[in-house]
Order: C-alpha cells, then structure tokens, then sequence
C-alpha cells in the first residue's frame, strides 16, 4: 500500500495532499464523505500527526476538503463545481443488513496490526509462518500440473479431496464417511457460517460453551440467534444442563468444540462424550463438533471424535486444513447427513458459487503424500516447544500473577487476571509497547481473562513479547 | 464418486445394496430418513432402474430401510436395536434459514449435468476447458513459488493482486482506482451477496433489468428485496423510469450489466450512460455495475464503463476473471467508496474468512504477465467464431423458427421462440436428446426465450448440439 517517499524532494505533507486528492478524484472518498481521522492516516502512513494536520491544510485552502471541530473531516460537496449532484449516503448503506460488524477488541487488533506489522503478535489464530508446510507445498507445486482444469467445481467440493479426506478422517478420527456426505469449505469459519444461517432461523435458540470461540463470532449474533451458556468447568453436569436448556428454551442446537477447547484448552473426556451424545440422541437434537485442533495434541491421541461413536447421525462434524498445516488455504470440510450437506451446497452456491480448484488440489495431494505424517510430527514438537516458552517467560516475569492451566495440544494459552484489571484497557497499554493478545471478554467470559497464542509469533518474540505484555500489565496494578 | 464394478462377479444389486447399507451406517442418512429415489439412484449410479429396485428389496428384507407408497424409501428407525434413540429432524433443518434454494431449472441442468456428463452443455455460463488460459497457468505456477506464504489473507485480498488490478483497470476499462478502492472476492457471485445482503435491508427495494441474470439469483429473494424492473427495451427511457420508480417505490440501488447484458447481449450506449448517470446522481441512488463481459468485445471496445464517468462516487463496479479466463479461479473484484470496501471486507470476515492466496497470486501475475493480452485475443477470435456457428447451426436446423440479435461479444445468443412453447418442456425434451440450455424464464422474462451459452461447449459439439435442441422444438410443436 502506498505510503510517502523519504528519499523524495517533494516533501511529505506535500506528498500525502497529492495521494489524498487523487483518492478523492477517484471517488473513493465521495463529496461529503469522512476521511479517516489524522491520528489514523498518520499511523496508516508512518509519518507524524503534525505532518497530516499540514496535508488536510493544504487540501482545506484550495476548497476540497472541510473540517467542522467534532465531525471530523469531510470531503467538499462542491468541489466539482456548479452543478447540483448529489452523493449516495454510503454510511447509511454500511450500516444496513443483518451483518454486525466484528467486535471492536477483533477489529482494534486488526487495525493495530495493519498499522505496526513488527508488533508481536500473540493474538491471531493461526500459525507462524516457518510452521506451515511451504517447501512441502511448494516442491508438490513445481511438480504437479495443479491449473489442467480450471472450470467451476462441483458444489460440494473437488472430488479427489473428498476422496482423499475419507481416508483421512479413517485414520486420524475414526470417522466412516464417504465422500457423498463431504462438503469442502471455505475453513471452519464457512461451515458455520452456513449452518447459522441456513439450518437455524432468527429467535432459534442454541448452546455454546462459555467461554468460547463463539462468541467472538458476530455470525451467531447476526443470525438471530438466542444463545444460552454451558459453563466449560461444569462439562460434568452437561447431558443434565442440556436437558433443563431443551425444556425450558427448545434448543435446537449444541455447539461443541470438545479437543484443545478455543479459548480454555480443556478436553472433553470419553465417559462424557459418550453421555452428552446420548441426551442429545434422546432429545433429537443435533451437536455441531468443531474439531481443529485434535491432530495437534503433544502426548498422544485425544478420545474418539463425537462423530466416530454417533450411530443416529446426531453430529455434524467440521474440520479444518487452518491449524494443522497453513490457513492461507482456505480449506475446511463438514461431515453430515445428506440432507444437510445438500442443502447447504446448493446456499453455498448463492455466496460465492465455490471454492477455486487449486488450493483443494493441492491439499488433496499433500494430505495423501509422505509429507503430511513428518510435517504433523514436527508441528507437535513446535507447538509443545512453544508453549514451553510461554509459560517459562510467564513464570519469569508474572510469577503469581496469573493462573492457567498448561494446555496439552492446541495453540492457545488461557489465563486469569486479577478481577480488578480491565481487558480492554490493558489491550491498549500492550499495543503501545509493542505486542497484542486476545481480552477474555471476547470470548463471552465475565472474569478477567487473557488468550495467548503461541502458535503465531516466531519462538524469540515470545520472551520479549511477554515482557511487554507483563511491563503494560504492571502499568494497570 | 462410487460406481458398481462391472467386471466383479458380485451381482450389480448386491454392490448397490452394500454400498447403501455402508452410507445408512455412516449416518449419511440416519435412521428416519429418506433415500433418493429409485430412478435418481439408478441415474446417479448409471444402472437399470430394476437393479435399483432389487438393491432396495435386499435392505428391506434385512429391515433396514422401509417404503411406504407415496412416501418413497426411509431408512428403519428401529435399526439400531431396542434402545429408544431420535435422530434430529434433518429435513425441518434443511428447510430454516433465509437462503431459498436456486430456480428449480438451474437445479435441474446440474442435476441432468451430473448424471450424465456427455450431454451437451449450452447452459453453464463458463468458458469451454480448452479457452482457459491452462498452459500459460501452469507455465507460470512451475516457474513461481506461489507457497512463500501461507497465512491469513488480508480482509480486502491479497495486496499485489490489487495492485495489478489497479493497472489493468486503468488500462482496459479506464476506471481510476488505488488499491485501497479494491476489495477481491469470490467471483461476481460474491459481489453482489455482499451488496445484497450488507448494504441493503429486508423490504428494500431495488430495480433490475427485465430480462436479467439477477433474477436467477435467489440471493435477491433470500435478502428480501422488492424487485422493480427495468425492461431492457426501453434503455432509452431509463432515466425517466428510474426517476419514477425512487417517487414511487423509494428505489435504494440500482443494478445495471451494461456490456453484453446477460441474457439479451445488448450493450448501453454512451449517451444512455451519461444521462441515466445524471439522473442517479440527482436521486444519490448508488448504480451497481455489473462488468463481467467487455473485455471479451469482438469488434473494438465497448463504451467506457459508468464508474469511468461517474465524478460523484455513486457507481459500485464489479468485475471478474471468469468470464475472461477461468472461472475455477474464483477470483472476482469491485471497486467503491472506501466506506463501502471496508464494511464488506469486515462482513466477508464473518462468511469465509477471506480467499485462499495462492489462486490471487496465480491471477495477478497472470494479468501482469505478456500471456495475458495474446490470451484475450485469442479469447475473442474463438468466441466470434462459436458464435458464427452457433448461428450458422440455428440457420440450418430451425430457419425462421426463433428471432435473435447477433450479440457483438460476451458468451451468450438470446433467442425468441414461439409464445406457445412452453420452456420447462423444452428443456425435458432436450435433456432426453442430450443436450441442456437455460430457459428463458430463469431470467424473469415472461414470453418464450431460451439463452444459449456457445463458449462452453466444443466448437464440434454446437451443430450437434442444435440439432438436438431442434428435434425437441419440433416435438412440441
């Protein structure tokens, strides 16, 4: 993206007053429009707040933009002479639809990270670039012939990696499938957004477990939908808390995420899975198992999937190419009954008419090479080593002063503050000093919580990264 | 997908009746549930239908499934043993949500398209496999390491594809942008669910050319919108009726395919274009331009496009790579208001959490590259060409029977029949001599048409194909 020339004779507010009118003169900030803020644009661009004050300035002297104190500043309506024309209200259309915005905490970090792409960055959910598989991926790249078909693929996915994720879902999850009851996706984001919105209608009510990824997902909110808590510590009382949620609410859905929970870690134990599928067989109601983490656990498998032991067709099952190898692919995949699958192919069709063919033949082709097995293998010992690292510089720099539990797969830490300490407020001291994380509340959690993932930042940002987080943290105490 | 083996000594029944009773204890269809019918199995797995039949009297006889008359095939609810289990109503699932399904028509062809691959397809609105830039995607792809980076995208798509889109949007459509205007998405298709479902609200009204790809979309029904028409004849008087429709019907947008129009090929002139500019700037009605199809103009270029013109930011423009190359790629873009392009983006986060990159990498380089210009040429010359066939084949098989415009560039002949065929027939008739159009009345239009695509089949497949489509006209006649 553009951004001012130092080694330039022109100088910089100059410069930024000439970007800003052409943006202008394109129409990409219409007559009567906002621009962004100056603090924004000087943080966008890299230069000093005094600097933009000077470039609004000049664009104010020659008519083309104006500043009212309080409203901020806005493109001239006149600015194109005489003539009366009038600009369509876009900020009355950004405002319209069903589709909330992300919650503020998500897109504050977004922004942060936009702007300072050297901030340690401990909140993203993925993994770090040396981790996901490139020069597999690549070497399987320069070999294949990955462009011979480039029509539209058929709705439910390209077939080779539905055939390929058979096998898959055999060997690693115990899961029978065929590839007619396969959706591919568009990551585990696609699947539920698909379900929230084509399966369920606005008023439906439906479990989450609290905390949980969930929340941070404005899709459940846009959707309508009422959502009712299963508190993560009481995953005993499950099947009993269900039942009560059906009776009185008439839950029409679970959402269970039973492997390396998002955010707290914890698994869902097998006496449990095996008891909380049987109520949910008993009151016919259908369980969503997100699962994407599972492959990653350091110490050896995790139980059997949900889906691995449902003999009903109680489970829809939703899996992820994201957090076990690059999620720059955007690959995912559902398991479900016919009906659904589908169903929601044939929406699917409506959004974005399908996924490209190449990156669903390429992860067909590495799921299936020798390279896959010594990648996860690697992955693993990355991931333990990293969380090791985490919670040495946490113990080393906050000894006492959080509390969490050593997850044992997955990419993310979860840990409790003093009650007194106010997320938000300590996300905002950590971005000056240079590194984010995820607040609890995002997460639909009440207390003082904290998410790190470990997974994202390179192994020697971690320690300094920690020391940031505990120097903003002690600014707050 | 599975196909009994005919060399296998094993009866074709008893490996359809395995390979059932294998999907029914997988949970694809769970206790309760319905089969597909005997005729669609029979097509699906290419056998008689008898054999369909003896496959389904073997599960019965064992108690798996049940049929009742008039109710088709379910699979037993007592399957399973004693134990009183309930599986979730799929079927009531399948039926929530916004999203209707698509036109029963459409359904139809892709169901008749998968069955029964060799059938002729003048139907599906993409180019033929041997028009797709395949040699120079791959040339590329072995030369590139496209895998550098694996991660999440950016929210408004890959950086470098925006920066050669700015580029060529300059070059071929004389749209000034910046890549801060550009947002990429998942085809034209994406485009306009982000419009319809983001920016404008249930009971929203919005007008559509008549005849109009729009109304295949159900995706206008889904969000709830009042459609009002724009008949495409009466393009001279646009300005009028649109000035009448926001006094009468407070009209929000409007959406315009001014190039190639889908279905009726007919292009807006220059004039036309200034003044129907005008009367939305007056009104502040933004106009969504729809811009699939000018690069493929066989004779010089189309007129410069609205948001070339438009002085005032009131054009959306949406473009795409898959009409001009290859639809697989799922690589589509738009340029608005940066309002605009960062609420979608925000949005598109909730849907898919954004598009792979590999496909836009593939894709700006692809543009950037000198296969890209020699590659439209030779697009165009054997579009003109298709289309010269095409017509020639009508000539021959059908003289005087249909009316048509020679379109003068995209992908589509729109053909007038006689008022008494009826359209659905039509396409049964033709479906049985092996070949699929799309009828008319998918595109909301009221009188007999049907739109033949002549990029998508072979250059030897177009008499053959309008052979068979005359030998059903003539039985219905």
């Amino acid at each position: 993206m553009w951004k001012p020339d130092r080694q330039s004779k022109k100088p910089l507010y100059e410069q930024i007053a000439d970007h800003l009118q052409q943006r202008i003169a394109y129409s990409e900030f219409p007559p009567g429009s906002l621009l962004p803020s100056e603090r924004k644009l000087a943080e966008q661009l890299g230069v000093n707040r005094s600097t933009v004050v000077q470039a609004f300035a000049e664009l104010r002297s020659i008519g083309i933009i104006e500043s009212q104190t309080g409203s901020g500043t806005r493109v001239s309506m006149s600015k194109w002479g005489a003539t009366p024309k009038y600009t369509p209200n876009w900020n009355r259309y950004a405002e319209s639809g069903n589709f909330l915005p992300n919650p503020a905490f998500l897109r504050r970090i977004r922004e942060a990270l936009n702007q300072e792409p050297s901030l340690i960055d401990m909140a993203s959910g993925d993994l770090a670039g040396d981790m996901a598989p490139i020069h597999e991926i690549t070497k399987l790249m320069s070999e294949n012939q990955y462009a011979s078909y480039l029509g539209y693929d058929n709705p439910q996915g390209y077939i080779p990696l539905r055939e390929a994720l058979v096998t898959f879902l055999d060997k690693y999850r115990s899961i029978p499938s065929t590839p007619s009851s396969i959706l591919i996706t568009s990551g585990s984001q696609q699947s539920l957004f698909l379900i929230t919105q084509c399966l369920l209608s606005p008023g439906d009510a439906v479990a989450i477990e609290d905390p949980s990824y969930c929340y941070s997902l404005p899709m459940f909110h846009s959707a309508g939908l009422r959502l009712f808590r299963l508190p993560i510590e009481e995953r005993d009382v499950y099947p009993e808390t269900i039942r009560n949620l059906y009776k009185k609410h008439r839950i029409r859905m679970v959402f269970l995420n039973p492997n390396f929970q998002n955010p707290s870690g914890t698994v869902f134990n097998v006496q449990r899975r095996k008891s909380f599928l049987d109520a949910a067989s008993e009151l016919g109601l259908p369980i969503v198992e997100d699962d994407p983490f599972s492959l990653t656990a350091y110490n050896g498998p995790v139980p059997p999937s949900l889906k691995a032991i449902d003999a009903n067709g109680t489970v829809i099952y939703i899996g992820s190419f994201s957090k076990i190898a690059a999620s720059g692919m955007r690959i995912g995949w559902m398991v479900a009954p016919n009906a659904i699958v589908e169903r929601l192919a044939d929406a699917r069709q409506q959004m974005d008419f399908g996924l490209s063919v190449i990156p669903q033949q390429v992860v067909a082709q590495f799921i299936n090479s020798a390279y896959f097995e010594p990648h996860l293998e690697r992955l693993r010992m990355q991931l333990q080593f990293k969380r090791d690292l985490l919670i040495e510089s946490i113990e080393n720099e906050l000894p006492g002063l959080m509390t969490y539990e050593a997850p044992k797969g997955g990419l993310h830490l979860w840990c409790k503050l003093h009650p007194d300490v106010q997320d938000g407020k300590l996300l905002e001291e950590a971005i000056k000093r240079g590194m984010v994380f995820v607040p609890g509340s995002v997460y639909g959690s009440d207390a003082s919580y904290v998410r790190f993932n470990y997974a994202r930042a390179k192994a020697d940002e971690i320690g300094p990264g920690i020391a940031k987080f505990a120097a903003a943290l002690r600014e707050l105490m």
